[in-house]
């Protein structure tokens, strides 16, 4: 039997808990919900003894290596602690790695979530032919990683990947990072239920404005704009525009084999990508020389994640194992 | 006695060639000149026998460990072809590996030159406390490259590090590459002329227009903006603006501990860097919260470059070690 490890994603809203083997096959799933007001503490505990009941079940198969533990926010990968989380709000300098570590009696692993969904995608994803490639991850915001030679490659603390911070429009929308014109301010949830806003605003976007508050959302953009409505399509025409400027600006500076796009929004993949690969085509020469070069020239591929919202799972079991 | 390798920077009009100890000791170092016309075999005859001499000479000193040749253009590292040399226009699809292999009896590597010239100031200049760095090299165009862990990393084809093509204007000039607004656009001899010349068409530049055409270059207009043309101020601070934006972008994807500015137009500091830092300071996040951080927490360090021309040779002779 081969061993197997467990990975972990800690959302702000779900507790993901699996039991994957070495060999990548899922043995067991649980899915505990967490309470933004409950204490890091109380969310460890319940997170470690569900951790302890797979591992006990499972032990039997083959030998339990680690945990991987992909936590949303700013952690200091060398102490293991978290320090800021926008979607744990509680968790503010906490040791988790000690805390987890303490009740398991193991050793875990830790990285951020957008970076474990990375290697998740990598090592059985999209990206399982390839041992570098990045993930732009479109979410509320935008994610991304970098994976060199099937490691989350960190840079100097473990902030490398910042696309969603990429300027693609120098004096554009302000962003909360200080910058105008940042991908994300174009390129994801937000950007979309904003620019829908200003439509409706300037009076030129009937079919939007009759959506209640509570409906306009990423997705119902996305409904009008398959639908034909032209402000919905133009909108994400400018959202594909800023996700090419972006990606050509990552293809010249990382020249990988591949670029995985995931996360929530990149199931309106139809209404963005043609822009997008319009923008990137004409904005980036190794693009354009290698994406349709005939073998043996590498090609630069860009496509869509297949793991959906497991991926940070098989990426929190592979950490243990690397 | 240690030993020694031979590093080789062939350009356009200039062919060194040195002597470095393994230590980075300069032992020797000859200047030869090419000229265009030359067929790559005229160059490459006249280059190995300069070579043998050097490694006849200093053989008594230790053992000769190889060669690492730094060329303009696009090359084929797996195969040591160079594809295409804007400065070398008769090398096209030449087996310059195979053809100085065999004239030395020796094993050679090659590199393109800004590739090496960060390899050299990762080795014994600005970088030479970080493993990790990116090299930034203003000149005619913009070049750049990736060190890391003391390598160059190349990307999928050798094309990583392409900082000169980072779109800083989504709308702005047209490029060779086929995008518009890129970095090398703004922040590049080449761009500096260019904007002193509208600037001059434009009627409002009357010191840039007392300059002869042969005059007009980025070292005069730089000495203008210096003596407080306003102009020619104006000029480089678009410069340091879309170097800013560009630097905030590699900041933002790399997350690297240093960023090292070199190449010929980098000695116009002065006139273009405090814009240059404003920009960053305001578009990166990271670059923001790491420039200035306390130890033992790492920075992020902007610094110039510190062998000049000298560069692209000590990098060469560190390839055969790696």
């Amino acid at each position: 039997m081969p061993d197997f490890s467990i990975g972990v994603d800690l959302g702000g809203t779900n507790l993901r808990i699996a039991a994957i083997t070495t060999d990548g096959e899922l043995l067991d799933k649980v899915a505990l919900s967490t309470k933004a007001t409950s204490s890091p503490d109380e969310v460890i505990d319940e997170m470690c003894e569900a951790i302890l009941r797979l591992t006990g079940q499972y032990r039997g198969n083959g030998t339990f290596i680690g945990a991987g533990i992909g936590i949303p926010g700013i952690i200091d990968l060398e102490a293991g602690v978290v320090r800021t989380s926008a979607n744990l709000p509680t968790w503010r300098d906490y040791p988790v790695r000690h805390e987890i570590e303490r009740r398991l009696g193991a050793r875990i692993c830790l990285d951020n979530d957008a970076k474990l969904a990375a290697l998740g995608e990598q090592w059985l994803g999209a990206g399982r032919d390839v041992s570098d490639m990045a993930m732009i991850t479109l979410g509320t915001g935008i994610g991304g990683a970098i994976i060199l030679n099937g490691k989350v490659f960190h840079g100097m603390n473990g902030m490398a990947g910042e696309f969603g911070h990429v300027t693609v429009e120098p004096e554009g929308v302000p962003c909360g990072c200080g910058n105008r014109g940042c991908a994300e301010r174009y390129a994801s949830a937000t950007a979309l239920v904003r620019m829908a806003r200003e439509a409706i605003a300037s009076g030129q976007a009937p079919t939007l404005a009759a959506c209640s508050d509570a409906e306009l959302s990423a997705k119902s953009i996305y409904d009008l704009a398959m639908q034909g409505d032209p402000v919905a399509k133009d909108i994400f025409d400018r959202f594909g525009r800023a996700l090419g400027i972006m990606l050509a600006d990552i293809v010249n500076v990382l020249n990988l084999e591949m670029f995985v796009i995931g996360g929530g929004v990149s199931s309106a993949w139809d209404a963005f990508a043609p822009r997008m690969f319009k923008e990137l085509s004409e904005r980036s020469t190794i693009y354009a020389a290698t994406s349709s070069a005939p073998p043996p020239a590498r090609r630069t591929i860009i496509t869509r994640a297949l793991l959906g919202s497991d991926a940070g799972l098989f990426g929190g079991a592979r950490l243990p194992a690397l």
